[in-house]
This record gives structure tokens, sequence and C-alpha cells, in this order.
């Protein structure tokens, strides 16, 4: 249960100030996940999982088993799921245009490619629906502007840039009304995105006193297998990210497995042979442990009982090869499907489709209480049927 | 012309300030309106006129002589109006349900009976088209925040605030993408509007230099009739205002013509009882002078003249005469059309599905430069029939 405790509770000072609105529950099985569980007054809200990816270039293995994979064994245990590729968001950075539409196609490719089922849950391009960005600008309404300034990733972020656009600021917002348009329960997010789950909950608070219950107060689902804290194969001290200007840093789910063979081989790890598993002290070794792990669905434990004997450059040779088995259907089946952009395409035009019926539905009602006459004025399928 | 040019130009600074990217041509007929008109490279955007009024209580005259009857009379000239109701930019500041649904229903009646022909013109309610804020996260992420904390309006009104929105902030962002979600290249403005309409030139520059020509530069319609410069009646020295507390500070359109005539009685001028018309020495009489002008289309010297031999006094039954005579028609009319809401209300749905089809056009366009997905996947009407 130490790995376990480790991995959910890795920053002590977040879960610290979420516990003001959240309770924390954990499970106790090995793909266990950590929820910030419902007060009573939200459990009429049918569970519904909402989360988005940003089409900004190929998935590495940390925003897969992070990300990708928690989505599709929520799916896969039963939960209702909308993922949506959030194009809206990535353009508070600049995109090459013809990028950003490869990436799109590419990024749905990989998402059905890793078990999505478009007919069970919803998948489709955030831009496609409208009510994300017109429930967006209700909620500006509501959103203080020195609030959302004092947000971490906000800071780090406009730090970096000569003009900060106000997208930016905005983002959050744009978040919470990803989830709360569909009447979203639980999100699953990293330990990073609590905070602007917590500018959502204060937006369905404010909504709420002044015009009725209206949303549910989503919910993070917190990761619990440490795929967070997935380092820099090149130097441990960092986190393995997209934006790393070495390549060598991170495994790309559309990696051939030679270079996945070639970039564990060169990972950084130290000069002790054993294989110990010690993020502290030893975030190399660990992180190619954690690798394991999260390849081959084991404990720490595990992983490094079955190290034994082996010095590290020997277990790179296991880690590569259980890496290379957990990615390669999932590259290979993605490979088919980007052969296909017609049928990439008719998925998402379904999805869209779906995803609008339900964000009209939540969006007529809120534009009702705010006394908006889009209700009665928009040509939408249900203010056509309910006029006839 | 002194009066004209005091009228176009009250305030230097704002007007050399433009003249960085405008250039201003002024009229010399009665009706006049200077005009910053564009440059060869805008000529080839068919002109179009886009105006938008907030439903936020029963109009003043200074709205009607200012805003409605100058779209009416660039309609009746033969423009391409797009006029709608500006309920999104209303919530920025809190505004009760109830009363929000009813003033758009009013504001309806009162532009239809102030003479807006909803089959020449395209009248329609904001949030019923879902482009406009769309169109506004898509140049959110290209406006930055110093520049629009730094414009007066804003600093202002969220100086009087205890919690500022961040909706404050990007009010002229959905302003600019109002008219650009048109290719609007014309809006009749205030003066101290002209600012937020430099900020919709802004970015059309960065959005042309990053994605190509998509969007005319709007240019102003400025009024050069006085109406931006009514005064209080009660107090001479402020502006005519919506939010005056004190209700005898304004003609409202929907007052009965003895409560105009009440009003213009207990307006406050001086202890001179000779009419002149001199706005910095004499603000209370030259007020009284230019509602007469506006009733009765009017220069100020041909109605001082017409005011010769009668006292201050004589010549506020005039004056009231003239009001009434000039806003009767339009209240009758509209206390006409308020009964039968269901007309109102498919006036709106007609202008907005009308407003849709441009709307979408233009957003498409839009999209498809940004390597958005949403050309290929929207269920637009547009998009259906290129796909057959």
């Amino acid at each position: 249960m130490t790995f376990i405790r480790r991995c959910i509770f890795p920053c002590n000072k977040y879960i610290q100030k979420c516990q003001n609105s959240f309770i924390i529950r954990k499970y106790s099985n090995k793909s266990e996940q950590s929820e910030l569980i419902p007060s009573a007054s939200e459990a009429a809200w049918p569970r519904r999982v909402v989360s988005g990816l940003q089409p900004t270039g190929t998935l590495h293995i940390g925003n897969y088993f992070g990300a990708v994979r928690r989505c599709v064994r929520l799916q896969d245990s039963g939960d209702d799921l909308m993922l949506f590729i959030a194009d809206l968001h990535s353009l508070t950075t600049h995109q090459d245009p013809d990028s950003l539409h490869a990436n799109t196609l590419e990024l749905t490719a990989y998402l059905l490619a890793s078990g999505v089922d478009p007919e069970r849950s919803i998948m489709f391009v955030q831009s496609s629906v409208a009510r994300h960005a017109e429930l967006c600008w209700l909620l500006a309404c509501l959103a203080t502007n020195a609030r959302l300034a004092h947000l971490p990733q906000y800071k780090e972020k406009s730090a970096k840039m000569k003009e900060v656009p106000i997208g930016l600021l905005l983002y959050p917002v744009l978040q919470a009304a990803d989830v709360l348009v569909y009447r979203g329960t639980h999100v699953p997010v990293g330990i990073d995105q609590l905070q602007h789950l917590q500018v959502a909950a204060q937006l369905v608070r404010t909504f709420h006193h002044r015009y009725g219950r209206v949303f549910p107060t989503p919910q993070a689902i917190l990761s619990g297998d440490g795929s967070e804290r997935l380092r820099s194969l090149r130097d441990p001290t960092k986190k393995m990210s997209k934006s790393d200007s070495d390549p060598k840093s991170r495994i790309l789910l559309s990696d051939p497995d030679s270079v996945i063979e070639l970039k564990v081989r060169k990972a950084v790890t130290d000069f002790t042979p054993q294989v110990t598993f010690d993020p502290e002290s030893r975030p190399g070794v660990s992180n190619l442990v954690m690798l394991h792990c999260l390849a081959e669905d084991k404990l720490p434990e595990e992983a490094v009982e079955e190290a034994e004997g082996l010095t590290t450059a020997q277990y790179k040779r296991v880690v590569a090869s259980a890496l290379c088995s957990a990615i390669r259907p999932v590259r290979e089946r993605a490979a088919r499907l980007l052969e296909r952009p017609a049928v990439l395409r008719d998925v998402l035009r379904l999805g869209a489709a779906r995803a609008r019926v339900r964000a009209d539905e939540v969006y007529e009602d809120v534009a009702t209480r705010l006394g908006l006459s889009a209700t009665v004025l928009a040509d939408t399928a249900r203010a056509a049927a309910r006029r006839r």
C-alpha cells in the first residue's frame, strides 16, 4: 500500500487544499484510482465522466497510461464516458493549422486504437460542439479575474510569454464549460489540474446561488498508478514532457519497437547495478520500474522482485520488451486506422452529433434560467420538436 | 458647420489616436454622419452595417436618436443592416432573468416600431447565434490581456466592482466577434466605443498576419447629430443616462405625452430667459435646443431662430410638443406589437435563422484557416449541402 499512497498523494499541500471541498476515498485493488466523492446532494446526478486531450502532437506514454488508458478502463467498467479532442484549448498557444488538423485525426486514431469504443462512449472534437464556447461566455460573466490570475498554471505559462492572450486566463473557464455543458460528474485529472476543477466547483456554486441548481459539482478522479510521475529518460529529475527539446527524453506512442528499445537502453540511471524502487534517491531506476509496472499492470514490489539478480542494463531489456508488448498493438491499430481518414471523420461526426444533443439539453436549461431567449429561438432539434 | 464639427469631434484625443488607422471623411447634408472610410484594400468587401443594443430596460431618447434611428436611416438609405439584441453582453453585469427576457421582447417591439424592417434588415438576438461566442473564443486566443485591461471603459466599470468578472475584460473581444462573424464593414458607434473598434481592427490585423485575409477591418460610422451629447434634464453637466437614479433626468421612449411634457417643463436650465445655443456656458438650454433639433431634424441655428422672442419656459412647450410628435407614433406602434409576443418571437426566429447562415459561412472559413476540424464535422446546412 505504500506505493499506492505515495502515488495518490505525491503532493500533500494540494490534497489538503482540496479537502475543503472534497472527500477523498481510496480503493484497494490494483488498478485503483482515488476519487473525490460527492456529498449527498450531488448523488442525484447520474455519473458521467468527461475528459479532453489536446491535439498537440503524438501522445507519449505518460499521456497514454495516465489519460487515455484510464479513460478506456473507466469506459470498460461501465462508465458513461465523453472524450473530446480539445482543439479550442490548444489555440491558447500558436498552432500551425495543417499540423492541428493532422494531429486531430492522428489523436482520433490513437484513441480508437487504445480501445475507446465510439458506440459506447462519445468521442468528438471540442470545436464541433458550439455549446462549449457558448457556456464559456456565460461562465466568464461569473468567474473573477483575480481568482483566475492567481492559478499556478496561468502564472507559470504566462511568465514565459511576451504577450499573454486572454484565452490563457480564460482557459479554466472553458475547461469548466467542457464538463458542465454535459453535466459531467467526474473528471479524470492530474494533480496539477485539481485547482482548475476547483474553479469549476466555484462556478457551480455561484451559478446555483444566482439561478438555482443546474449542474453537479464535478469530482476529480485521481490516478493511483503513478503515470503522472513518469520522469524524463534523459534527466530523471524532470517530468517526462511533450515539450522537452530532447526527443530521447520520452517514448512516443508511435515509436517502433527498435526506437523504444534504444530509448530505454539510453535511459539515464545511476552507478548502482541492482534494481530497487526508491523514487527519491534513485529516480532513474525507479522510473524504469514504474514503466515496467504501467506496461504490465504490476506493483513496484512485484517488478523489483522479478528483477532480482538482474543488473540495471539487463533490466532495461525486460522493461523495453514489456513496453513494446504494451504499445505495439496500439501503434499498429492506429496505423491501420490512419489509412482510412474518412472513417475517422465519420466517427467524429457521429460523436459530435451525439454530444450536441446532450449539450443542447443542458444549455437550453441554463439559457432559460438566465433569461436568455435562446431556448425559445434556437433552431435545435429539441426546440423544433417542442414547437411541433 | 460649427455645430456639426463640435458634435463629431467632442474629444480630439480619441480622434487623433484613430487617425493612425483610419481616415475620417465628413459629409455635408443635414442628417450627416462622419465615417472612417476604408483604405483601398478594404474596398473589396461588400458594405455591411452591424450594430447591437443591450436589452437592459426601456430605451431613452438618447439611445433612440443616437442608435436606433441612425440604424433605421442606414437601412432606409439601402444599407445591408444586421441589428442584434446584445443579451450576452448584458450579462457582464447581473441581470434579473425575468427582466432580461421581458426586456428582450420589449426592445424587439421598439426596434420594429422605430422602423427596422425585418425583411430588408436582419434583426435577431445575439445568444441565438452560437457563432458569436465561438468566434469570441478564437479571437480571445489572439487578444492580449494588457491591451484589454488598459481600455478606459474597462477601467471605469471595473473600478466600481468588488469582484470583476473576466467577461468584462472580454467584452470588446465579443464585440469584435459580433461584427467580424458577419464580415461587417461598418459599425455605427459613439465616440466612447471607438477604442473598442480599434481592438477589433487590431484583431483583424493579427488574424491576417497569421492566417490570411478573412475579415474586413470594420469602420466606425460616427453620428453627426449630437445625439450622443444629450444631457441629464436634472443636471445638464452630466450625460443623459439609463443608470441615473433620478428617472426625471431622462425621457424614455415609453413615456406618455403627459410625462414628456412634465419632464421637459421641469428640465433644469438657467436664469437667462432667451433661448441660445451654447453648450459650454448654457448646457441646460442648449440641451433643449438639441432635443428640438433631434425631434424635428433641424440644425441648432434653425431651432434658435424659431425660438426668437420666446422665453425658456415658452420654448419648453415647443420642445415638448416636438418630442411628443416624434415619439408618440413609435410608442403607440410598440404598444400594439407588445400585445403580440408570438409575432415578435417569429421575427427574431427568422432573423436568427438568416443570421446563422451568414455566420456559418464566415465561421467555417475561419475554422478551416485555423486547422479546426469544424468545417469537416459541423452539421450545418452548408456542410450537409457540400457533402451531398
